[in-house]
């Protein structure tokens, strides 16, 4: 039995080997196509407000999924169109709902070393390490892994569209299906927090119905190594804003005398953090689920370069209360973005300031809800002995109490996603990228940052995933953003991977 | 013998009383002589840079004193020419050197609600109360006490002079002759930090011998009675940058883990003082001399109005450490006078940042040397964990030392000083005073602000005090700087009653 139960598996591995065999051959007989359909997809400008180049996107992209059999549809939304494409596969059992987003972050072209961000460079390696351009890129027969893609979207997240693509075209050319219906929604305003993308769930329900999301988009780990990302970090941002008189007062005529905002300000921050970095705002960490052994495991295995990453920083050593990085995400931070009193510098001026301010950004995990960590700082700065207002204070709030602080909740909030590693589907979707590779992908159980469709996997109800497959350097969201071609070769064989799964 | 003192008393009175009478008639069939010689002289623009008219300023002092049988001269330094002029009064034992400036700040015309800060303009009370304005001033027989110059330097500090020579024409028609020598010396660099007046004593020592020095500059305190000030405190400025990351980095992908410096630099912030507002540093004011029982007097005599002050500047209560104002000066300070971190407001990004800084000014009373409290503070930093350096970091320190902070002096240090209220000549110069209002003088131990001449004091090294004579709501150093005509008239008594001391 046992040694059946090897047997099997052995076959399995050599049956999905064949997989990567197959789609790297695949990809090494097809770069002028791969590449060529890449540079046309980055050769059409895609800033969300860009209204009449977006529509160019969308329907270039479904010309490109309907050309592979897909059924491809523009869905409209109250902002810009949603790409939605369709593959149904005899027999599949399940459905995955893939996402990309074609929208790109807004450009300053002065920053970027090319002529344009939508006019792509090909390069044989990092601009930065002064690598040559190449010229007649779709001349090409053959590409090397180190060589790079400079355009805006290049990564983030053009690449992996054309990825998805590509791997359905190897898996087809093998003839391997999928193995689940297979459904691709493409985002037209990522980069824009994604407002059309939940009130399209109300007119497109039915269509977006599958059971595991897989979301295409962000970085690798940096090891290069493949990646799956069960959640992520939320955030909630509020500034902080403690009062002074009216306005500066001179620092000789009353210092000692009308109190200092800064200084109030700098001691309520300091209460709320101890030298450790751990929050002091009573009940902060409670809601945090503690972790499986399974979960901690996951958490020692991915192969954070800890040294490398504080080299590169300059900073000789983490916050101690939590030393390890993966460690770290699990819990909501309160962190100090920014601080403002008065001035610093050539403009200082010698007054007593009339306010200081610090603007904080909360990031939230699963557990913590963003009204619930508020509310629980607004009664820390209470317990400080401040009268906290939501206005700037009138003349009677200043006569009747010594302590003002203000709390001003900015932007809105995006709640923190996480699917358990143990979810079957998650599960079936790493066992088919440890085949495909013979050993585990890198498992993040929660990503530091945020990821704006969070409200989306919530509503729609079925667990999500990230499968990112761009290098970790790409220079997202700034000037040269780049793709490294090896990463994202790699990267085709994984979402291969996952379309067996 | 009791009766016989009492008597001389009474006449003493009597005779000063005098004094006071005979002064205010002169002034008041004065009007036009004294208002035409202030215009005269805040007609001529007195920005120190401007070194052409600064000597047209100079030049036409020198004669006004001249006319009065001054020997006056023009200093010569390395910067604007001193205005000296002394009046030898036969018998006289003792020296007056009273100091003022003729330069004013920098303008910024268009801030002012007159053509030009240098053509004075009359009005019947104050301008932020609508007060009009009062045409052909030189024309007028009479003026009234409540009426206001608006000019630059009206207060800061050209009345002074005109006041003082008015002081001296109405002694002279009353046939009463200072009671002792009198020296003037006329700055024109003291809103330039006065570089050229230290440098000047080497070459012109004895001409500024004197036996104590009356600096005639500043506003009165702001109940308008006359004021005596001993003394005033000094400042030293450093700026506190604490490090992060070399550059910003995202508070998702590192929130918890790379330590954030604007949460540290409030700690370290906090740790130096307490809620009550006490500075925490070792020994920050250990130098501080105990106050003699008298001193306390003087200190509890001073009628200020900390409700009005804290209404006026929408403030519940002072400090608690220094409930009260003329106690909160004895002390030095540890202000925080700006703060800058990354940003606030729209423009904040989700980072921690790479550095937070700190602009601080410390108030310094007479016992606390500046690099003393230095040294302290930056023991103090030290004891809370930090390597303190002198320049931006570089990789090696980084990769040593977990907490990192600089110290930067800015500027130079201006000392305090301080005259003992039981100097005999101070004293006598309060008796004087007293005798002419039949009451004494506001005296104020040490002003809160600074004056930067205290080095000059130092200098000399015979004692000073501050008789200023003009409204304390002047807007110095502001647009609309502006004289209240009939505090000028008392301040002109003031003078008188020095010159008779």
């Amino acid at each position: 039995m046992k040694r059946l139960f090897a047997a099997a598996l052995t076959f399995a591995i050599a049956g999905e080997f064949d997989v990567r065999t197959t789609v790297r051959a695949w990809i090494d007989s097809h770069h002028p196509q791969l590449v060529g359909e890449l540079l046309d997809a980055l050769a059409i400008p895609n800033v969300a407000a860009d209204r009449s180049n977006i529509r160019k996107n969308a329907e270039h992209l479904r010309g490109l999924f309907a050309r592979r059999g897909f059924s491809s549809e523009l869905l409209e939304t109250d902002g810009n169109p949603l790409v939605f494409s369709s593959l149904t596969v005899p027999g599949a059992s399940r459905t995955l709902l893939l996402y990309c987003h074609y929208d790109g972050q807004p450009v300053d072209p002065r920053a970027w070393k090319q002529a344009d961000p939508w006019t792509p460079v090909l390069r044989r390696g990092r601009l930065d390490e002064g690598a040559a351009e190449i010229p007649n890129a779709r001349a090409l027969t053959r590409v090397e892994p180190d060589w790079r893609v400079y355009a805006r979207s290049a990564s983030d997240d053009k690449s992996p569209i054309i990825g998805i693509l590509a791997a359905v075209d190897a898996l087809k050319a093998a003839d391997l299906a999928p193995t689940s219906n297979v459904k691709v929604i493409l985002d037209g305003e990522e980069e824009a927090s994604s407002p059309s993308l939940v009130p399209a769930i109300g007119r497109y329900r039915d269509r977006l119905k599958a059971d595991l999301m897989i979301i295409v988009d962000g970085p690798t780990h940096s090891s290069g190594r493949p990646t799956v990302v069960f959640g992520a970090r939320g955030i909630a941002e509020v500034d902080l804003t403690v009062y002074g008189p009216k306005s500066g007062v001179h620092s000789g005529n009353y210092g000692n005398w009308i109190p200092n905002p800064a200084a109030r300000l700098a001691s309520l921050l300091a209460s709320m953090k101890d030298d450790d970095g751990r929050v002091l705002v009573k009940g902060f960490y409670d809601a945090v689920a503690p972790m499986s052994d399974e979960e901690r495991r996951m958490l020692d295995s991915v192969p954070d370069d800890s040294a490398r990453m504080l080299k590169t920083f300059g900073v000789a050593a983490p916050e101690r209360a939590f030393p390890k990085l993966q460690q770290a995400f699990q819990y909501p931070t309160l962190n100090i973005r920014g601080l403002a009193s008065a001035h610093v510098g050539a403009g200082a001026r010698t007054i007593i300031p009339d306010r200081a301010t610090a603007a904080i950004d909360i990031r939230l995990v699963k557990e913590t809800a963003p009204a619930d960590l508020m509310a629980k700082l607004r009664a820390h700065v209470e317990a400080q002995g401040f009268h906290v207002v939501d206005r700037e204070p009138d003349d009677g709030t200043r006569a009747r109490y010594s302590k003002i602080a203000r709390l001003a909740v900015v932007g809105t909030n995006t709640n923190a996603f996480r699917t358990s590693p143990s979810n079957p589907l998650a599960r079936a979707l790493v066992d088919a990228i440890t085949r495909v590779y013979a050993e585990p992908p890198v498992m993040i159980r929660t990503a530091g940052g945020t990821v704006p469709i969070a409200p989306f996997i919530d509503a729609l109800g079925f667990p999500a995933v990230l499968v990112p497959i761009v290098n970790f350097d790409n220079n997202q969201h700034e000037e040269n953003e780049n793709l490294r071609l090896g990463t994202w070769f790699d990267g085709i064989v994984t979402i291969a991977a996952a379309l067996r799964m």
